[in-house]
């Protein structure tokens, strides 16, 4: 149910790591590692201080709605950033997407998507309750679909006794159903120039598009290019108590403000979460790349502590498992806790203890040898 | 496009047939076997006799929107022949599947069905874009799902991030885009179980249910028990010019009409063709039956003709595909017509010309043996 | 709850007269006047004999859904009589408004209507809950609103939150609700040219627009050409057991059957309503308007039978309440149908029983004195 | 369009004001007196350092999509306030007002409101077009409808050809479009009893509910136990960015956050809007008479002043329009803004500008006397 609410668990334990080093801990900034989130997890008085930091910029000024202000500003620089025109603040990354399809689609119609997507299985199937969309599920417990896979939609649409058509394709990439594993990049290049020649339009759900980039090498804007629009969260990486971006051409963003409105997400004032998501994104790739870089050692130098073991998705990005064969698991992370490492509860098995682990870029305040010593001192 | 609107086509044929029989032929009571379609086919002149008879008989009344009147009678007959509380006409099959699945879920839920029923393909997705249920299409290609498949839609549901509950289950069998292949029995059976067992509804799309029964021996009365609701087409094997049936329990079927008339469903009349659908219907499987002993000695012997190939679907019921070698399809049908025997038109193929050919109760106008020998010498 | 199903009342008390006149009544032609139902109101036998008869003509050739044979040629002649490009048959008036409204807004849109209107209150809220239409009523209790109160509702939604728009304005005439009033034919006018100016479609529910064609001298399509689409119904007018026209451009109506058959609406055959609408619709509102010259020819005479009052709606059609001090309202039921003469059953008060008459063709089997001098007779 | 976005302008006559009375006006908390908005209208910095303060106690901790933390605290909290079992936060009041009738409609429906009111005008007509639900508008441009009114759409409702039934009504009281115009409570009273009777639900768009409070001296939960359900805004009044509260009965509002969530309404963090609303809303009715006191008095003193004219609505609250004679309204503002006094922007006509006015906790900050004094000096 819990995503990584062990922002309160970290507390805890670095306030227990500052009183055990005297009192000079209070003073320095404490090293800080979080092995969950695809951010920086701030506290609500860490987020606070950041927004009040912020908020004395002159820039900052309020929006109605969503409208006017230095949120304007805020969706011009997403947009550059995605290479789309425009780009709009959405509350949820779920209205995100929801608004999405329902533009590119434009009245009744069927939409491709992954069978394991969100959209398909935890937004309470509202695409269809609200909008009247027929979401046709492909490539079970897979990440990808292919070319063949969408044509076959297509070729049985043609034989409906009710005229039907194929209005978007909706592509989640990485998927977290699927711990982070990525769509295949060339299945989405060949299922793009498919729905160009027969004028489908392109839904991405990119809500950690840019851990994908901090991969691949890809720019955000690389992966958008092969979509009309693509949905980035504003909280998962970038630091916002909410929110989420959605870009792409003027001819369907144009009024969207509108919808968002009738669906309940005109927010009084979007600022607040759009100012502390543009000061995380800038940059963002590259903090991840290099943070990436330290996983990748400390992974390699953790292969050699017989106690853990690490499980990787073929095709994946910044989730991992580590299984630890360990007497005491929380003694263990009150260990790591003590130096500043703050790993996840784990779940207990026959084969020992399984953490799952994200990379973000809280993993540059060490290096990989740091990180993989911490781990074996603390077994 | 067209299922069999040979109709016509037999008309010609047989006047045909008639001036080269003689002045004699036109008072006979001409031999007629279709090979197309599952119940007689009238034609329009046909039909307005046979209701100009049935009309007479004191029993018909009108009814008004399609209630009170003869066709009460008639829905409490069909409701016993399928072992359910209650019966409803409706205008087409199409919205007697549509209100069955929109009653038994109660308000959005998901609603599993098989990829190739006629519910997720040929309804024009009127479930999802007009009463919001979420269709979860299961076993591609194939008609049946197994309990296995419902279960692993349950333990995902489970997990959805917005709760979500699989409302019903729909079947349809024979599939009509199978060639009348039908679900499997023993599956059906432990779907059936699984359903009850969890709270799950369950409805029958059996458009040709009794088509089912006469090859099975069950009783329509011992699938539908196995439902909650069913319905039965009232045109495909009853000779009604419309109409389909929807039985099932009073708690689902109590004040379903309103429904029906909301959905623009609530014809003035049902009468006209309740009295036919219920003229055919009585007897209908026995007569089936004896079509089918007809059309299994037909194939057998057809077997031993060379230039046919006999091809029927596993799990099969009425409908084969007949592949000819011939020089000349259209002779070749006129000259079968010309003996009374109604063959649709084939499509030609590098390996001959395949005619779809249904068994119906049309074929107890004639026998194995003198079916497969005017075939034989009509080639 | 019922319109008129004393349709089998008249039977019985016609049976009964016959008998009273001896043997020779059965093979003369009894005089049939009804007084209720806007049509012929045939019964289950009259209906299915004159059906065998139409059936016979070489015209008659069966559609698939609809599609094809005769009714093609029908919806031709229909749309021809309306002034409109194309026509298409519906299984009832419910799904032609629906579908109607549905495709002139495409998609989310406001739809003002009568308050009174059948399709704001009596077809299920299905434009708003299968559509999502926001129908906006007007003129509580009243046939007719003005230009000015469709002014209102423009600059209202003009002001709107969430930007909507006006797609459609959907007019009833004459009013069920309302006893037959009719539509003020000056505003209806205006009402037209704002709509047409302003980009708003127009839809006239037009159940029994021949009926007001017979009072006004305004042909069908004088009243059509103020409005995109129009729906007549065919059974209340044209003796047909089932239907509805829905007449417009053909950008409108080509491809609606998809929307007709994806609302449960494509019944197997149309032909055999259709046949019987078309029968009827041949000359009916030169029928009805000799029908309503001996209606006004009776309420002139029953104005003088101390023991009558008419109560006539203004702007109203072919339906009146006629209130009648009478010992026993059954008797005088009964001693009208040994003449002939249909008379609905009547609502007992303080002011004695009413009864309420329709005018339809069957009035020409009689004259107002002679129908006048039956209702003296029988008091 | 835009409501009271001059923040900015105070903020920059704010600052001209400053400046001129020397360094020592940047230590001192200037006077701030808002004549607009319904409460303090907080500048992004304000905002960010009152959140900044508020972060630190130890009360605040973070939520999951709402769900957890210190906002379970909060929303318990006002649901005390509101005399209901259980309070939801939403982000916005329109996805409260939705989600809420949703609720309580439970299906297709009927849903009783005010014509005037914002669910009926100002929502994109979203309880249509998602929920399918049907508002009945009653009371053309009234803030108020009767009990006989609602009587009227029953009787109707029972007369529907498809069974209909109203399930629910609301009500919207202050009135925006009517200038905070608030509906009789006596005929509240009336309409809540008869709903009661008939099985009908109630819900209150109490927006600025709070503010009808103040001056009626009804508590918010006297108000809300006539009702079901009761929406607040916590931006309109008590300080937040964003965000609504929904209180109402355990059985409606458990498991309200699915459908939330389904409608795009999970923000990933309630906390900070909440925690600013709860600092607000403690105390905010009492604070608010006192400012109401405070414009009484000013109002009693500008009606002195002959180039001012005070426009107050019926049954209204803390709107008003002042009218006034002025040679150069923007200076007339900007000497306002001098004294600390914001004064929104007025529109200019035949009898002079009007600026429209709003009475609010702000005006705590001076006395009636003074600020006519500020007025008369600013002329």
């Amino acid at each position: 149910m819990s995503d990584f609410s062990r922002r309160s668990f970290l507390g805890a334990a670095a306030a227990a790591a500052g009183a055990a080093a005297g009192a000079g801990a209070a003073e320095e900034p404490r090293p800080r590692v979080l092995l969950h989130g695809d951010g920086v997890s701030l506290s609500p008085a860490e987020y606070a201080a950041l927004l009040a930091r912020l908020a004395q910029a002159p820039g900052i000024t309020p929006d109605e709605y969503g409208l006017g202000g230095s949120v304007a500003e805020h969706e011009a620089w997403f947009a550059r950033l995605l290479g789309k025109e425009r780009a709009l603040f959405m509350p949820t990354g779920t209205l995100a997407n929801h608004l999405a399809l329902r533009a590119l689609a434009g009245g009744r119609a069927r939409v491709v998507v992954q069978e394991v997507s969100h959209v398909y299985n935890d937004a309470g199937d509202s695409a269809q309750a609200l909008s009247g969309l027929s979401l046709v599920p492909l490539a079970p417990e897979q990440a990808t679909f292919g070319r063949a896979d969408v044509e076959r939609v297509l070729a049985r649409t043609a034989t409906a006794r009710v005229e039907s058509r194929v209005a978007a394709v909706s592509i989640e990439s990485p998927v977290r159903r699927l711990r982070g594993a990525t769509f295949d990049q060339g299945e989405m290049r060949a299922v793009s120039a498919l729905c160009r020649e027969k004028g489908i339009r392109l839904h991405l759900d990119g809500a950690r598009l840019f851990v994908a980039s901090a991969y691949s090498g890809l720019a955000p804007a690389d992966y958008a290019a092969l979509f009309d629009t693509v949905y980035v969260s504003l909280w998962k990486c970038f630091g916002a108590p909410q929110g989420a971006v959605l870009a792409g051409p003027a001819s369907v963003l144009e009024g969207l403000h509108h919808a968002r409105r009738m669906f309940g997400g005109a927010l009084w004032s979007f600022w607040p979460f759009a100012a502390v998501a543009r000061h995380y994104a800038e940059g963002y790739v590259d903090r991840l790349r290099r943070a990436v870089a330290v996983s990748e050692d400390f992974l390699r130098a953790v292969a050699y502590a017989p106690a853990f073991t690490v499980e990787r998705v073929a095709g994946g990005t910044n989730v991992f498992r580590l299984r630890a064969r360990l007497a005491d698991a929380e003694a263990f992370r009150r260990r790591l806790a003590a130096r500043g490492v703050d790993l996840g509860p784990g779940t207990a098995g026959a084969e020992g203890v399984v953490f799952p682990v994200q990379v973000n870029e809280t993993w540059n305040g060490t290096t990989g040898a740091a990180l993989a010593e911490a781990f074996a001192r603390a077994v």
